[in-house]
């Protein structure tokens, strides 16, 4: 994805370095950064973001906003409170599903985030196109820099994974049925030898719902193992 | 939301502090702690938290998880790696959705962290229905336990507001169509006055898409009144 995250006149290079490492967790590459307060490269941030620039493209410096959006299709400015200004509002997960489309039409879009304490500027966010804002509980919503940055990249990632079928996690396969069947035949043989089915009209009905039980669990060939060894260390036990 | 966030053997403080912080940030109000390893009260939690713990229930510290889970219906395990064990896998929103409807159905779920370098151990794993995994950039993969809390936390609330509804912000609504007939009809005597309709024959086409760009905008009814300023001033500047 051709996106550009951009920070606006940062004051502390501790919270450059959290958007790095963010950015990097979440395979974002591209760092602009705008009149950053202490200037760069910044001994602060490149401890803050444990080696993440090692994964990202060289950060590129800016003196205004105008300049860091010169390449840049769409801009996402974001923002704490709204503004007055009449402009589409968007989550973060609104905007990663939007900026995965711009981007796969070969647009490169920008996430612009504001001071520390102060935000953007209001001429700033009327560069960008629309507004980007973390809905927060209203009785505490202030979350800082690296949080709002390291939000906004896993929503793209995930929006990413999502649109590539591979979100989900690899699982140990279950058991070939054959397996299964096995198992649970000798587990009625050992049940019946226990006398475990003490009303002949019910033992349908019991059958199946141990049969359910286990199945539900899903059990592994490997598990099929083992559950067949507990049966027998069962049976070795005193009665 | 009935959800606990247990840390388990926590070293740092200030992780506290920022998982308490991300909690609040997401309405989250009922934190558990087992074993911290400096104990609890601890004055850099509280520092790092920027006053959450006052938006929440009192901190709970217990020995061990088997203690933290007693009344716990549903417990996912977080962890950045696979653990040779058989257990669903869920990412962060997979997880808030179940735990959306879990809770709605009245059940008290769970998110399990670890320290800060090791993890979980495999005995507390071994307690928890699922693994809950950040899905992260190959290349770059370490997050911190604040932002492990943070993403959780805000997978949570998206999944609470999206039930909800309520997910999307208000905007400004536009003017009512009569004020934009009437822009658009003294823009039109305007216009003709400047001459600006060369062709009599196009002139039905030429106003359709001058209206057409004109109501895309979805102007605000003080947006209406600026344009007809605009017009003002254009009228009186010289030819």
């Amino acid at each position: 994805m051709d996106v550009v995250i951009i920070l606006v006149a940062s004051q502390m290079g501790e919270n450059i370095g959290a958007a790095a490492r963010a950015m990097a967790n979440f395979g974002l590459s591209c760092l602009r950064l705008v009149a950053p307060r202490d200037g760069w490269p910044n001994p602060a941030a490149e401890t803050m973001s444990s080696g993440a620039f090692a994964h990202m493209e060289p950060v590129e410096v800016f003196d205004d906003l105008s300049g860091a959006l010169a390449d840049v299709q769409f801009a996402y400015a974001t923002s704490a409170r709204p503004r007055g200004m009449v402009k589409p509002v968007a989550t973060p997960q609104e905007a990663a599903q939007a900026t995965l489309d711009k981007t796969q039409a070969g647009q490169r879009v920008a996430f612009v985030f504001g001071a520390e304490r102060t935000g953007l500027e209001n001429d700033d966010v009327a560069r960008c196109h629309s507004l980007l804002q973390v809905p927060t509980a209203p009785d505490f919503a202030s979350l800082n820099l690296g949080q709002c940055v390291l939000l906004v990249a896993y929503a793209l990632f995930s929006a990413k994974l999502e649109a590539a079928g591979d979100i989900s996690f690899d699982v140990e396969p279950p058991a070939p049925q054959a397996d299964f069947d096995n198992l649970f035949d000798r587990l009625e043989i050992a049940l019946d030898e226990g006398g475990f089915f003490k009303e002949p009209n019910l033992r349908p009905t019991v059958v199946r719902s141990i049969r359910n039980m286990l199945l539900r669990a899903g059990f592994t060939a490997q598990e099929v193992k083992t559950f067949h060894g507990v049966m027998s260390a069962l049976k070795r036990a005193k009665p």
